[in-house]
């Protein structure tokens, strides 16, 4: 709650230790903005940034979760996706996992595709990999009591 | 409301077309649920996924956002972000702007690093691009009125 930046008194916003104009805002929330981008990778990539400077996700409180993430919603459709069923991909990423940091992308499409191979032939699925997943969902599920 | 899947009386989750085995499920909320993957792509990769089939983000409801967003933060760090501060990149994406699909998440990257470097000599900021951006805000902002 301490740091919690409106638009400061000389019209800017706080993206991490850049000041944003507010003329490259085009919407606000109670806790959330929208940018223009100085240089858009594609016609129409925005961001989508909390007004309190918060570094990590985990940091967020879960009004301003909900909050961001409502604003995304009301701007963004979602490409790419495998199964058409919406879905999140959490993955623990570690230094030099991958020889180019973004090469993950590609490995989650891969593996996408292959578990829609895998589900859509489910009938043989094996023992060995069933006992597997449900170790480590057995694993997990105490983590969350 | 008319296709709220809740785990099915023969123990199963929907994903898609896909049914998902109760065992491999580690998390369950209101509205979302957690499960290992069959293909991960890195140890501990798991996919969040809302109960309700529902095909594309836009179509969630705002309970349904909040919930699927709340249950990923409980799980998820976020790695390889160039500006300390949160912010999420929407992107309007069409087939064939890249040559490869996930070669965009290279560019937002290099972008990412451009923009630091380019908000970190900020001062001689060219009019131009500052016109421009402010054109495209002004743009954006109606839109959400």
């Amino acid at each position: 709650m301490c740091n919690r930046a409106e638009m400061s008194m000389e019209g800017y916003y706080t993206f991490g230790p850049h000041k944003i104009d507010a003329k490259d805002v085009f919407y606000t929330t109670q806790l959330s903005f929208a940018m223009v981008n100085l240089r858009p990778a594609l016609p129409g990539h925005v961001l989508i940034i909390p007004k309190r400077e918060v570094k990590r996700v985990a940091d967020l409180t879960a009004e301003e979760t909900c909050d961001l993430w409502l604003t995304a919603q009301k701007d963004g459709p979602e490409a790419g996706q495998t199964v058409p069923h919406v879905h999140i991909h959490i993955l623990p990423r570690k230094i030099g996992d991958f020889e180019r940091n973004d090469d993950i992308y590609e490995a989650i499409d891969e593996k996408e595709k292959e578990l829609k191979r895998k589900l859509d032939i489910e009938k043989e699925r094996k023992d060995r990999s069933s006992e597997e997943r449900i170790q480590e969902a057995n694993a997990y599920r105490p983590l969350f009591l």
